[in-house]
């Protein structure tokens, strides 16, 4: 297993002025000032626009960022996965909310005692046998709050509205030991659609069917408290038209290469500012043109371009994977070059994926590391 | 931080009949009757070829791997960082051979410490100004054993044969408290290139600066004792020629998609078994053909195609990544279908980032959990 933070080489640079540039690499960056900057900027915007805000700790996985996040206004946090929902809930997080079903009978285990021991834990539902399960399993507990899950083009879980949305609503407002909490709509599918208008048009379509649902139930008198959705690609849509109670954006505390690549208010920038970073080290000079250093595939999530290198490289230089261990520096002019043990920082390609290949963030002020933050839910089951 | 894995979920599942099948998911699989094989057979090749074996722990990443390898007959275990170096080298590992420059003055520091402990412990150069570092900071210690690094092809470090490997060389040869052990030459270039005749002309080719400096040495009486690459793709092809002295193949031991696609041997098939797998369930049911899991991008390494479902699911289905933490299992035809809480099991599309994900390999025999592995050299720097 990977040894304590506390046993690790850069926990003795915490302090030490200009240790940023010291670190071992590769090593996860997170920019305080950027970082407060981005927790209070969309605090800020869900109070002006009335709205909930509940980030997704898939995003950070990090108990420490939960906490700001409540601190700042937030009503809890959403987790991908039950064992992150432990590590929050057992860190005192309120208002835990899991966005994926939570369906064996190990975990649902888990699940019922985890709800007696959290404050106001809901779990998403897209299947009447689960929500039987799950009734089933609450019998003599506390209990247990469920979203019904809402199909809005995403394609991944969550029942095809209206119909089988209204019988499971049904359904579970029929099940004694659940309580019917609201609905769950995430389109993940337009969220990083670059353009403002034309993610305005594709995501005003998908949620049609959540409309109709909520129709539905407006002239039924079955009350939808909450309406959870939306990510960092849509939260300035999401306000419009009066869906939606609250925001699941997680991206935005850190932001990526998808997010900056987005127009994501139609003003052409952003509110937000790249918080995270990945920094890498020279350990190659041996040919022309380019230098080795020591991040690859196992440092960076691929799959959404290359990293963007923001400082310590001479200007124009590009950063390309060579393999799991290895990047490459490219540079752009004869005489550009770089030393030996010399470091660079990257945006990464995508924030998620990435931070969970790390063990903790290296939290820095300026050129100095003041802090190491565990992530703290990643590596659980 | 993670848990200890005594502590997981899974844990109480060791020696429990069926078990397999039970497993809180994602979960690496590895199946110990191929994996014993693989290392097995490589063994035997290695031995029959009278090629040493210096198994790569970048794929691994596993002290418990590293000694099986180490008793079947291998000399050692490579490394691609000092961090996996010191974890190998303390939990025993004769023979490491770190694979990548060392240039910091912090990690050198760390390296002549471990240097001084460690039995058989070599590092690669491939810059004058790092060797005369190393040998700097070795006074007053061990030796300690080098090899020169050279480029053949895969374009990450090594210096530019022959000229520049012939100086760095005699430059290694001049340092008083180093030792010459070879040199190293890694084609990473052409490991997966699925033809063999095509992945053999390109060897070839890439392994003439090489062959070069070997017969400059030759004429000169430098002893090249070490001469050490190859990979999984090129080891039947690395014994041609009596260039190497040894062979680093890694993902031998586990395989995946990208070396299942290789004709290793020009038979047309491999000698290897895959004995490295992914578990995921079925959490959602929800649309027509198709089903959604709980692998998604966090749980495989990307930029290797999709994942091949081996067992669980109807004939045909594929398997396709639906964002950071889901999956999505499609059917061919009508009819075909699985339920909540059914789980499949893939071949991963690349080893090495895949593994570097998990904490622990879940071992099993047919379908029984018989231990959990630690995956001991992950997150450290």
């Amino acid at each position: 297993m990977a040894p304590p933070l506390d046993q690790r080489p850069n926990h003795k640079l915490i302090g030490v002025a200009g240790s940023r540039e010291q670190l071992a690499t590769p090593a996860l960056i997170l920019d305080l000032e950027a970082f407060e900057g981005n927790i209070a900027t969309m605090a800020a915007w869900a109070r002006e626009n009335s709205l909930g805000l509940r980030p997704h700790a898939k995003t950070h996985k990090c108990s420490t960022i939960a906490k700001r996040q409540v601190e700042a206004g937030a009503s809890g946090n959403c987790t991908a996965t039950l064992a992150e929902a432990e590590v929050l809930v057992d860190a005192g997080i309120p208002g835990v909310l899991i966005t994926s079903t939570v369906v064996t009978p190990d975990r649902i285990a888990r699940l019922i005692d985890l709800n007696d021991r959290a404050k106001g834990l809901m779990v998403i539902v897209d299947d009447t046998s689960n929500v039987d399960a799950l009734n089933a399993a609450a019998q003599g507990h506390d209990p247990l709050y469920v979203l019904v899950d809402i199909e809005v083009g995403c394609g991944r879980t969550g029942v095809v509205a209206p119909a089988a949305a209204i019988d499971l609503i049904d359904h579970v407002t029929a099940s004694p030991n659940l309580r019917f909490g609201g609905v769950q709509a995430y389109d993940g599918g337009v969220q990083a659609i670059e353009d403002f208008t034309e993610r305005r048009k594709a995501l005003a379509a998908d949620l049609e069917p959540l409309r109709q649902v909520l129709a539905d139930m407006e002239r039924r008198g079955t009350a939808v408290i909450i309406v959870s959705g939306g990510g960092t690609g849509t939260h300035d849509l999401d306000r419009i038209g009066g869906i939606f109670t609250e925001i699941q954006a997680g991206s935005y505390c850190v932001m990526d290469r998808i997010y900056n690549a987005c127009d994501l208010h139609g003003t052409g920038r952003t509110v937000f500012k790249t918080s995270l970073f990945v920094r890498t080290t020279v350990i190659s000079t041996a040919k022309k043109g380019f230098v080795i250093t020591d991040a690859g595939l196992k440092a960076f999530a691929t799959g959404s371009g290359d990293p963007v290198i923001v400082s310590g490289a001479p200007t124009g230089a590009t950063y390309t994977f060579m393999g799991d261990e290895h990047g490459r520096i490219t540079f752009v002019k004869e005489g550009h070059g770089m030393a030996l043990g010399d470091q660079v920082e990257c945006i990464v390609p995508h924030c998620d994926p990435t931070i969970s290949l790390y063990d903790c963030y290296h939290v820095v002020e300026g050129d100095t590391l003041v802090d190491i933050w565990p992530i703290d839910a990643r590596g659980h089951w």
